[in-house]
Order: C-alpha cells, then sequence, then structure tokens
C-alpha cells in the first residue's frame, strides 16, 4: 500500500494544489490520501468524483492529527517518508523506498512543523532546489515504479484512446 | 533550448499553479518559461526571485499570441510538444523528443484552444488519467534527462547539503 499525506491543506489558498496532489496520489499508483488541516468537503467532493468517472479504487480521507497519522502507520511497519527540498537525495535512499512493502509519504504545505522532520523515518528530496510538492511527489511515485505506473488500467470509468490530434475515448 | 509555453494564465485563479509551472521548467533543466493569458508582474517577480536567490539563468517572459509563440518557434526548429490527456503515450514518443535539439513544451490550463492540438508537432500524454499539468511536466522532463536533471547545478545562489533530519547549507 501507498499512502499520501498531505499537511496542512488550506481551503481557498491550497484548493487548486491539494486537488493536484490527490490526483496525482491516484493516476501515478499510490491507494489512498490523507489530507490534515482544513476538512473540506470541496476537495473530498472533486477527487471522488474523478474516481466515479474515471475509476479504479481511490480513497481519500481527513485527519485532524498528522502525529497520530505518522507514528499509526509506523507502527503497523510502514516506512514513513517526508518529501523536502532539504532531505535526502530521492536516488540515494530510492532502493529503501522499494524495499518497504508499505509507504506513507507525506506531502508538506506552506511551513512544515519542525517534528515532521524527526518523526519520519526518511527525509528525501527531489532537487535541492524550489519547486513544487506536486512534481516532488509524481517523481517519487515514477521513479519507485520505474515508470511502470504510466500504464496503470482502472477498473471502471472512461477510457480514452491515444490520439495524434485531438480527444477520442474507446 | 527547452523552452516551455504555459496557456492561459489567470492572475488569480492560476497564481500557484502557473508559478509551480515555472519552478518545475527550471528545476527540472528547461531555460525558459513563456507565459499567455495575463500579464501577471506578481507572478513574474516570484520566479525572477527565486532565480536570484537560487541561482542559474532560467528567463520568464510573456507573450499575448500563442499561435504566433508556436509558429515562430516552429519555423526555428523547434519540435512543439502539448501536453495533454488525449495525447500519444509519453514513453512511445519520447525517443522523438530526444533526438530533436530544441523543444517547445505546451502546457495548457484548463481550457485549451483547438487548434494548439493542430499546431503541435506532437500531442504527448502522460497517463491517460486526469492528474496535473505540473506534474505531468515533470515527468516530460525527467524521462527526457532520464533522470540526469536531478543533479543540475545552478551557478550562484543558495546551496542546499542534503539532510537526514534538518535544513543544511554548504
Amino acid at each position: 500500500m501507498i499512502i499520501v499525506l498531505r499537511l496542512n491543506h488550506r481551503r481557498i489558498r491550497d484548493k487548486r494544489v491539494s486537488t493536484h496532489v490527490g490526483l496525482v496520489s491516484r493516476a501515478l499508483g499510490a491507494d489512498k490520501i490523507i489530507y490534515t488541516g482544513d476538512d473540506d468537503t470541496g476537495l473530498f467532493n472533486s477527487i471522488k468524483s474523478v474516481v466515479k468517472n474515471w475509476g479504479g479504487a481511490f480513497n481519500a480521507g481527513y485527519a485532524s492529527d498528522y502525529k497520530r497519522v505518522i507514528i499509526g502507520y509506523k507502527k503497523k511497519g510502514y516506512l514513513t517518508v517526508h518529501l523536502t527540498m532539504y532531505g535526502l537525495e530521492l536516488e540515494k535512499e530510492i532502493t529503501k523506498l522499494r524495499k518497504a512493502k508499505n509507504l506513507l509519504i507525506i506531502v508538506g504545505g506552506e511551513k512544515v512543523p519542525a517534528d515532521v522532520y524527526e518523526l519520519s523515518d526518511l527525509n528525501v528530496s527531489v532537487t535541492n532546489q524550489p519547486h513544487s510538492e506536486i512534481a516532488a511527489l509524481a517523481l517519487l511515485l515514477d521513479h519507485y515504479y520505474k515508470g511502470n505506473e504510466l500504464n496503470l488500467k482502472f477498473k471502471g470509468g472512461k477510457k480514452i484512446k491515444p490520439n495524434p490530434r485531438g480527444k477520442t475515448f474507446y
């Protein structure tokens, strides 16, 4: 199982970024996302409607306390991996991630509490440059799956037929 | 040269997503981003301040007419590649991208005009599932560079020293 924990969602400011984090998690092979911060019905409805229309069994949940989530999954044997530009290089840590059967990937928001760096088993960077937690998550999942996640099939839902010039469905 | 063309930026709604598109372009090895839509000083200032603080020679520009940009770069011999979930699979097209010396990568916004599908040399998808243009751009650049862009060095600016537990600079 791969679970993504998105920290400190703010209903207005993070609406689109948090939605992207959720949809990237689903499209690239995570099983579930848990949001902390604002409990945002609109955000859950966006994710649910994508799952309904496009298939698969992806789940979105809410938790008020990130510490309990991280500690809880550690107790269940998950490797907890915090994405931060200050962390160790992804490529040097990727085999540890692949060896773990179950991953909790922690994706920060604007300000990450200091204890997240301590609670996580690993702090991992996708470049040490400022860019985007959405991109960092996508690259982590892609490297973890060695690109195979790009061919994931989702049961039920609409199916696009790749088209050189327009929009077609199977 | 790799240039990213971000279509139809809207000052309020797309503030953060368009910033992420710019920072991902820079961090993962593109040379320049051109925005169409709103001419947004705040957005340019965000990008410029990252370049100033973190180094390198990344550029951000504005154009009012996306068609002229696409046609202009085609005339200069650039391969123009439109990222869309409806396009051909990235993995099947990636050698064409690598063979091209110069790329214009077109990143759509909420609604992409139909002629973008016609004007582009290639319409390429990063999965045929809905997710994020930020993630799609990151994966395109990462696959294009075969992961080597993760070790890019940027001249001047701050340098993070990868740290297992906190934030350190060289």
